[in-house]
């Protein structure tokens, strides 16, 4: 016979499943972005998981993400036999089986890159612009001691081939609109522009080479304050080695606060004048204000903070996060920017773009914590028991007719075989109602309805069922 | 600056892109078959495409599916180093990575391993019978020459933990809720009983360990006839290699008609006798007949077939699978079977469990050759035209107005400037009405509603746009 041994049944760390109990309310979550989604006409696209490797490294040999290759099995087992063999034949084999993976192929890692690579594959098809959504598994290595999961969920909204702020106002808007729909009342959405962060070289000074480093340097001052930042900033084995007077213009600027957003855009176009970078972000950021404003976002529900700068390198213009202010430490629930640059790695020249990703798992445990999810016991609406052998075929009727009606509707068929205790199935899986017939009801051709919250029991016609069990669940 | 290496804009060889025009109806499709799943009560779970090695391979040396090992990318590196190292280097790099990796990862192949694993874990969490669905891509190293997707999605419906063949039943009348859902008339659900075909062995006399590949060969009947699967079966140097006369009592099984259901499995229970493997299938059999027919599946569209036999290893009663009976050529769309004993892999003793998948972007294929795929241009059913830099706020309070109210909505900020081009654009994308509203407008508080289909064009008060263009829409 086949051999016996035992798995252990688990998952690899940083992976997870999600139960019933967490997937009904999971998908309700799902349902309600994609219709907010589809309220701003973004369609639908579908990529797959799997992609080539050079598409989502942009062939960069310094490239540093945690991702995951992918390799056939039968090629990975030649390589483990190998191990045991001799060197020159490990040698050879390794090199018979990477040789042969020119066309590396590698998890994504996000949908952007994806979209990216979509946008320039398709491109003559495309209709631009071209308002996408994409709803997928995306797995980044990532160390699942601190919390972290190696496979997520993303869910986002670009929009391709324009450069218009209006683009930009609108994912703002859709951010408003989803957190709204999801029930979360007290978040902001910060917005800044990487024009503007790219002007701080000119306007403290310092090399634009070091402007990525200072950046992630600024990120961080919400967690490690401005003393922090300052001494990352300065040290002298660190990425950045400002002098002290560059850190100081640095200050300068983090330090800046308006009278509402016109007026802080104002200042930083005063200080900034001599970065027509920082002039061409401001000038952005007035039109994205106005437009906002006309999306009928209101004005205390997002700002314009401009320590924002968002981790990921692609984005050149305005850049969004989405902070709920019960749960500050969790960071961004849903966050993008614009990427004009990032479809050249393809050829055929840059592509406007700009879009924004809803971390779904983390948007998901953050509602969870305050207490926004509302959680169904049972898909199931209706049980109808069976405790009677003589009325297996009747129980299946009335089960058909309340499906037929579009009641979600569960026939018993586990090991209990009494009424009781299947009653108590009912009650544990938060069934609103059950269904009660046995041989004496089938020969009248009757059934009993019960409402399991209230209580009340009741024997009527087989033909009122339908309409019965609607009462009951209408309650 | 950065590198600019071009890097090509296409997905590795048997993998795909859902365009819009696609996923539109392709998730409309998820959308129907949930609803279904939901309606029998069946409660969804996710679980992740990335799965220990050993689990989906059952620890079987053996195991000789196409599955993708999964490794993180710095080991892929480090492996592609040592490649052009010295041998000694290659072999000791090679045992540390592998070594390394004895917690092994994969991508799945299906769900119901992944299923049955969930099962394991959580069992004292669960309640049984646990009907469960899914969803979820699943991934193979398919030839991908031969049409088929190295990626794909699949959509299951499952019950565990219930012996009763109304488990089964209710899967043939899920799978036929499904079809006719989906708008499909001319299909029909193929049963049969693995019980049965194991009683092949005792019938025909030979040795029980030849029946997986005597099933594989019968399997085939649909495609090479008997005189093909009669030369194979008795292929001395085949795996089968079947005396003559053994052949001919599997050819004298497989002639084997009936007047109706109950005459055919009458008729098998005599013909097999002595097999108590067969008789405990046929009296299954029976038990699915009388609850299938109960569920309200028209006889006409569900057959007892003893030639089904289902390619995967672990079923061990009834099977199922769909015909689209226009398209004999493309296999089952929809199958699946009653599998007691792979629970019992992860420990824990057997569990019964049945249940069946829908090869979801193979029955999309085919539903698009059917012709009953309805292809939508837009999920934008208005666009807010935007040609008036003065009305750029007007145009999108308008389109706030009509996204408030429901109304998928798409205003204009591409490259068009002019109003003829922009309804060019709305044309083209088939977004069935149009607004449209410059600064003249603004100015009076109107705006105009185009109907696209009908062409009519009508100027109204800015109040009355939401009910207006829902006039337009209605038609």
């Amino acid at each position: 016979m086949e051999k016996k041994e035992i798995i252990v049944a688990q998952l690899p760390s940083g992976f997870r499943d999600y139960l019933p109990e967490d997937m009904i309310p999971r998908q309700k979550m799902f349902d309600t972005i994609r219709s907010v989604f589809e309220r701003f006409g973004f369609l639908p696209i579908e990529t797959p998981g799997v992609q080539k490797e050079d598409v989502l490294t942009g062939g960069d040999p310094a490239f540093d993400k945690n991702i995951y290759e992918v390799i056939q099995y039968d090629l990975f087992k030649t390589l483990k036999v190998a191990m045991s063999n001799t060197p020159e034949f490990a040698k050879r084999k390794l090199e018979e089986t990477l040789g042969s993976s020119k066309d590396g192929m590698a998890l994504r890692f996000d949908l952007t890159v994806s979209l990216a690579r979509y946008t320039a594959q398709y491109g003559s098809q495309i209709k631009m612009p071209f308002k996408r959504y994409e709803r997928g598994k995306v797995w980044r290595g990532e160390n699942p001691q601190a919390g972290r999961y190696r496979e997520f969920t993303q869910f986002d909204a670009d929009t391709i081939g324009s450069g218009s702020m209006m683009a930009d106002a609108e994912i703002v808007a859709v951010m408003y609109a989803t957190m709204k729909e999801l029930g979360v009342e007290n978040f902001l959405i910060r917005v800044n522009n990487r024009k503007i962060l790219n002007g701080l070289a000119e306007f403290a000074g310092f090399d634009p080479e070091k402007n990525a480093a200072v950046l992630r340097s600024i990120d961080k001052l919400d967690k490690i304050g401005w003393e922090g930042v300052e001494s990352e900033l300065c040290d002298k084995k660190g990425e950045s080695g400002l002098e002290g007077s560059q850190a100081q213009k640095v200050k300068q600027f983090l330090d800046l606060r308006g009278e509402g957003k016109e007026d802080l855009l104002n200042k930083i176009g005063q200080l900034m004048q001599n970065s027509p970078s920082a002039q061409e972000g401001v000038k952005e950021l007035f039109d994205v204000v106005r437009y906002v404003r006309s999306l009928g976002v209101p004005d205390d529900k997002w700002t314009i903070d401009i320590s924002v700068a968002r981790g990921l390198g692609y984005y050149t213009g305005p850049v969004f996060e989405t902070m709920l202010l019960d749960l500050p430490s969790i960071g961004s629930v849903f966050s993008g920017g614009r990427y004009d640059d990032l479809v050249e790695r393809f050829g055929g020249g840059s592509l406007p773009a700009t879009g924004a990703s809803v971390g779904v798992d983390r948007l998901f445990d953050a509602l969870e914590k305050l207490g926004k999810l509302k959680r169904e016991g049972s898909i199931a609406k209706v049980m109808v028991l069976n405790f009677d052998p003589k009325a297996e075929e009747y129980v299946q009727e009335l089960a058909t007719i309340l499906r037929d009606g579009g009641i979600p509707t569960q026939v018993y068929f586990g090991k209990e075989s009494k009424l009781r205790d299947q009653l108590g199935f009912a009650s544990t899986a938060k069934i609103p109602a059950v269904v009660i017939a046995g041989g004496n009801e089938m020969e009248k051709g009757v059934v009993q309805v019960k409402d399991m919250e209230k209580g009340g029991q009741e024997t009527i016609d087989k033909n009122e069922i339908l309409a019965k069990v609607m009462s009951v669940l209408a309650r």
